[in-house]
């Protein structure tokens, strides 16, 4: 499968010299579908998108079976993909989660928190500030048998419920998440709704608030097509962390009308033209994308899928 | 239609105030859909376009009907908007294409250059250079009636054919253009490979040759979804005229697998979330793209349309 891509000639200034992307498909990607995926595709799936040479693969959620059936096989699916040269974090809603995960070997966690009262209260029936006590325990707990711990923080700028959200409760909830002991923290925009400026401002908050970009990750979603020019003002910004999904896979069960995430393939072409290492064989990505989507019999919704794979037809 | 939009209450550094969006949906769109509309629907579907805000609506092309027969209608389009306060700019290929926007009162013309040969020799059959002395009898006559000229560079960036496309020669087609005494040059990234950092080279290159920012619009398609990112890095050098198909209507015969323009729609949320003004309601812009995608009895391809219309549902 040829890219035909356009060669970078000219460095990128003021961009980063490498990308590190945060592989969510197996994950928030198959947690989304409406079908369960066999166990033995989720790991064939896997290994395919570390064939690729994505590096960071979030593998699973170690949430009760009765919320999330999709991911309810995280036991029989890890084993399966421990091998692999691939970081494999997997999401812990709780310190039964955590146990789970603790138990297989898991190296790296991560918790959902949220920075509005709406979701907290949808998502986990708990105000804002109760959310954040029953993350407590669980980051002391990983911290304390050496995990690497991921903050995700949804509904940064906007909220189905809500509507708009104050940038200042959005810098709190990060705050905490930090003082807590998270060592990264992903910023999404879990209904789509951001520009760049948007961005742009929320980062130079955090900036001013001590929290270093190096450690802030962003995590966009293309309901209104603005994921891939808010992911090039965070570059801008300094952000070296990038949450996307092969093929372009999931969306936000929540929210109306999410389109899904950031398409994993439309950002290597992106970081590719921008001179910008990721490791990341980007026809070898697109095959193990059009290979998933035959299994969930539909097409990918990532554009370059969509281009590089009708150029072989 | 409520778009529930984030207010943008930081203005954005360094970007215009004021956006132009040069509305190509009319002509570029449905130039490129299997099916002839009804002049009726046209004329209805510019109206909307216009009752939504848009200013500048590419309306038709003069070119020879046996090569698109879509828009052998330009002699009964044109009369029944000319009341609408829009400018509507046509294409003419030829001098031919030129005397018949001259007896229907056209204002503003486009002629349609290419930055390749092979682009040349496909559309024309003719050298590049030969492809330009065609042109310039075109914008003599047009300027000489006082006509306001723009001039498409189509293939800036790739060539289906050719791959790559040198940069120092599509600036030698666009300074060829101005000097032939073309108003505004319109930078086309024909088959979407392009990404910001090609955009910003090009720019740099062309102000670096005396062609001035505020005289040279961009015209991205989103075959690999870097339409719009490549547009925020365009504005962030200082451009103020965006090309943009309501909708999402359209794309180019001549690329394999070209997925179509930028969406207006996905422009105007993201110029609204940056705080620059475009004079267009959201709601009534997706409204009429809703009703043209009736038309054509199939869905937009614009992200905010879907997740707007979606939302009425």
């Amino acid at each position: 499968m040829s890219t035909g891509h356009l060669p970078m000639t000219v460095p990128a200034p003021g961009l980063p010299a490498r990308v590190r992307i945060h592989e969510v498909g197996a994950r928030d990607g198959l947690q989304n579908e409406k079908a369960v995926v066999p166990t033995e595709v989720k790991a064939d799936f896997i290994r395919k998108l570390a064939d690729a040479g994505l590096r960071s693969i979030e593998a699973t959620s170690f949430v009760h079976p009765k919320w999330v059936p999709q991911l309810a096989d995280a036991e029989r699916l890890f084993p399966m993909v421990s091998d692999l040269d691939a970081e494999l974090p997997a999401l812990v809603p709780n310190e039964r989660g955590l146990e789970r995960a603790l138990a297989l070997g898991v190296r790296r966690v991560a918790v959902f928190a949220s920075a509005t009262e709406s979701f907290a209260k949808a998502n986990l029936n708990r105000t804002l500030d109760e959310s954040l006590t029953l993350f407590e325990p669980v980051v002391r707990r990983a911290r304390d048998e050496g995990l690497h711990v991921r903050g995700y923080v949804s509904m940064c700028f906007g909220d189905p419920w809500e509507g708009p959200v104050p940038l200042p409760q959005v810098v709190r909830v990060c705050t905490a998440l930090r003082d807590m002991g998270c060592h990264e923290l992903s910023l999404g925009d879990t209904i789509g709704v951001a520009t760049p400026g948007h961005v742009r401002e929320l980062l130079r908050l955090l900036t001013e608030a001590g929290v270093p970009v190096g450690e802030t990750g962003v995590h966009f979603h293309d309901t209104y097509g603005q994921a891939l020019a808010n992911t090039y003002a965070a570059l801008e910004h300094g952000v070296t962390t990038v949450d996307a999904s092969a093929g372009g896979l999931g969306g936000c069960p929540y929210a109306r009308s999410a389109t899904g995430n950031l398409a994993t393939e439309d950002l290597v072409w992106m970081l590719q033209g921008l001179g910008i290492e990721t490791g990341v064989d980007l026809a070898r990505l697109t095959a193990a994308s059009v290979w998933m989507a035959a299994h969930l019999d539909r097409p990918s919704p990532s554009r370059t899928v969509r281009a590089l794979s009708h150029k072989d037809q």
